[in-house]
């Protein structure tokens, strides 16, 4: 890179044609080819970082090289969490009309900060999360339109932390954000809840002492009456429960909440109640699983991610609340520097007052493309797809004499693991993600050691799954053949 | 878009290569054509929305028509921070190679919440962390190779978001984290300190109202000696001061705290030092710039914004601290479903620990990106191009007898005033924000509304601020013909 009289050393337009064509082929041929990677990266700690010059270029490089680079010394290092063969954790599906959005997004570049820094950013997020309220079949209380209103998070960790901060401003009459008196709140999840409820509690000055981990039923799911009475108990010392957060498909088993029954013991103390649909939220827009969104029309708020199960790549979790009045008043700081008559006016929303940081992308764009090109109708077809492959799967467990399912599967997810000791299901992991031939993640279910699949990717089609099954069929059996040899 | 054999309704390979090509050229002719479009967007509230239909599409459409409706319907509500004629806020400058960064990183789809699920997602993300280490003549201890480590945060808000909770529980040894139990700390920053600092003592509990707003000299940068008088009043009235953000440009002004003498008053009183340089890092990489980070090498922790003034499309903030571990012990949280042998080796970095979220996008690939294409000397070309502009900019405004520079001008920030009162001056922002023809805006300095002009987009050129210098003038006698002729 030379400098160029017209525009400096800035890449022309015609170079970024050229270069764009050229990484658009590039990604159209790693979707199709990326079963030729090692689904898990087979790197180890420091490989990566030792294939980079320990400086910076002082001169710039021609691109060709950048990518050539890439390809030599990054991609190794990358697991591929679109491949088909990808079941560990949950999906992060992603899709063209998806990444094409994020791509009109950075060249725009835009700033969403307030609505005045670009309105179409700012109103086309709030009329697609609109949309969404539609087909989720979520309450009508979560629209703009009414006294809610949605947003774009960058995931529900951020989500969660939104309303965990909202309810003990609500719970305090503001006196954490004024004073940092916190009193003695106490909030409440289950033992089954996502992390990220610890990690707000930690943030938000709650403290993570002050988490109360309800215990679950034979299904993992939170025990409405334990929850009562342990507010009842929590009050009676003194203390001041302000916040449940109740989980539609929890991380590790995919258990749902029996979130109707939870809202009566909030409604009753007066609980800001979140519902955290991270993955499962997806399913709701099918008329079969509708009955997941049971009782979220009682919750304070809710979130899921468009970035697990919806084609949409992260960062996309749609967070909603039923009174942006609250949420606003807990995060709006106003300087000088940003004030302007829109915002005064009272006439639009400014999503800086609805998030933590105070800038943000353009990411409706990717969401609305995706909705544009899928349609419901295709949302709902793939998501029917994922359902019924994974039925399958069980049902593939199940009718093995080798393999037990641990908890009954529920939507896109199967938990199970071979008839022995921990340590075995323990091996037999670590031997399926050594081959590369797929990757897949644990969990541990009343202190068994279990396998978890998780089928969500974009182009997982039957013949992955069921090439998985023989893979881990087979495994198992070399492993087993090993150890009976060993004996 | 129909259900087809194949792939169902997702996109196929050969269809993303077409939309993608054209979208390519889309963006390519937007960067040529961008002076066509009003900068700052001309809609009324609510009237992108209006042009959307009610629901979502059932049945997906044509990209193509996506396409159409976009240039049709969002468009006109784009503010174009692109725009070589943007001079409000911050620039938000981007490039080519950011752009194709941003691409890839899309299409590759990682989740880099682990360094197992994707290591050189960590590693490329640490190792051009410590070569903007030393291209930003920051210290050494910033590098993950010593007790530090940088890590790219969506924003600086929520990089002093990290700092304050890390600086919380060093503070009360974990007493938040655990217990809730905030004690009387207080925090430290001036009048003018970015409005961030306030919203993150709102989040950790601290409260706003111990949040201290120290004043500023006549160049509005901290006063060393106030904060100290601060702090021996706070600690008398036993409160425990526990943090201090020093700012390298401030938003207002582009005022430099002495960061030097602020650093030796936070030795004294153990406080942790945060130096926020969003904007004017960048300029540090200039050896005749370098000494704006005089003091840094003292701090706990330190971030710059290469998404406003390094090529890098949002997000991207860089933030460093000198000490990981206590960082990491502050955000930490494993729950069983992410251990993982390479966790518990403690050979690598797991940055889910050194931010809010969970999740993460691949968002060093566009920073190396841009660091290759134009190598350290190219982009010390550009922001010394932009500083000259700013220089020349500043005199044609101080020989004008009608107008007067309000501070010294710093870098890239021009802060200037019509030799009127506030109300014209405010008209005069309207007016030539109306006009579509540049977009700036405003500030009060000592009770003046003052005009800020930022110079820092990619593509401005000495035509673009000529130009601007030449609207602001006619816009400013014309409005005065027009008063006097009231009168």
């Amino acid at each position: 890179m030379t400098l160029k009289d017209n525009h400096g050393y800035h890449m022309s337009a015609e170079e970024f044609r050229r270069h764009g064509y050229n990484l658009i082929d590039w990604l159209a041929d790693y979707a199709l080819d990326v079963e030729r990677y090692p689904v898990l990266s087979q790197v180890a700690p420091g490989d990566i970082r030792a294939k980079l010059p320990p400086v910076a270029p002082q001169v710039g490089e021609r691109f060709e090289d950048v990518m050539a680079d890439f390809e030599r010394d990054i991609l190794p290092g990358i697991t591929h969490w679109q491949s088909p063969n990808f079941f560990a954790y949950f999906p992060a599906n992603t899709s063209g009309p998806s990444i094409l959005g994020e791509l009109l997004g950075a060249g725009l570049g835009v700033q969403g900060m307030l609505w005045l820094t670009s309105p179409a950013c700012t109103e086309l997020e709030t009329h697609v999360l609109d949309w969404l309220v539609d087909i989720l079949h979520l309450p009508r209380k979560f629209k703009s339109t009414s006294s809610g209103g949605g947003v774009i998070q960058d995931s529900a960790s951020s989500a969660t932390l939104c309303a965990l901060l909202t309810a003990r401003e609500r719970a305090t009459r503001f006196n954490v954000k004024d004073s940092g008196t916190t009193g003695r709140l106490i909030a409440y999840g289950s033992t089954e809840t996502h992390s990220s409820l610890e990690k707000a509690c930690a943030i938000a000055g709650i403290g993570v002492q002050n988490l109360r981990k309800i215990p679950t039923n034979d299904r993992l799911q939170m025990d409405p009456a334990a929850l009562s009475a342990q507010i009842v108990q929590d009050r009676s010392a003194g203390m001041q429960p302000f916040f449940v957060c109740a989980t539609v498909g929890t991380t590790s088993t995919l258990a749902v909440d029996p979130v109707a029954e939870i809202a009566s013991v909030c409604e009753e103390n007066q609980l800001w109640l979140h519902v955290d649909a991270a993955m499962a939220g997806s399913a709701a827009m099918c008329e079969e699983h509708a009955a997941l969104h049971r009782g979220v029309e009682r919750a304070d708020s809710y979130c899921f991610n468009p970035h697990k199960w919806m084609f949409t790549n992260f960062d996309c979790d749609c967070f909603f609340v039923a009174d942006r009045e609250e949420l606003i008043n807990t995060l709006t700081i106003l300087p000088e520097y940003l004030r302007n008559q829109a915002t005064e006016s009272g006439e639009v929303i400014d999503y800086r007052d609805w998030q933590v940081p105070l800038g943000r992308r353009f990411r409706s764009l990717k969401l609305w493309f995706v909705l544009r090109h899928y349609g419901v109708e295709g949302l709902k077809h793939h998501i029917r797809e994922h359902v019924a492959l994974t039925a399958r799967f069980a049902k593939w467990v199940s009718d093995s004499p080798d393999f037990e399912i641990v908890v009954p599967p529920n939507l896109n997810l199967v938990c199970f693991r071979y008839r022995a000791d921990n340590d075995f299901n323990k091996k037999l992991v670590e031997a399926l993600n050594r081959s590369g031939r797929l990757f897949l993640t644990h969990t541990t279910v009343r202190g068994e050691y279990c396998l978890r699949f998780c089928i969500g990717q974009t182009n997982t089609a039957e013949s992955h799954v069921a090439a998985a099954w023989r893979l881990i069929e087979g495994t198992a059996r070399q492993l087993q053949a090993h150890l009976d040899a060993e004996k």
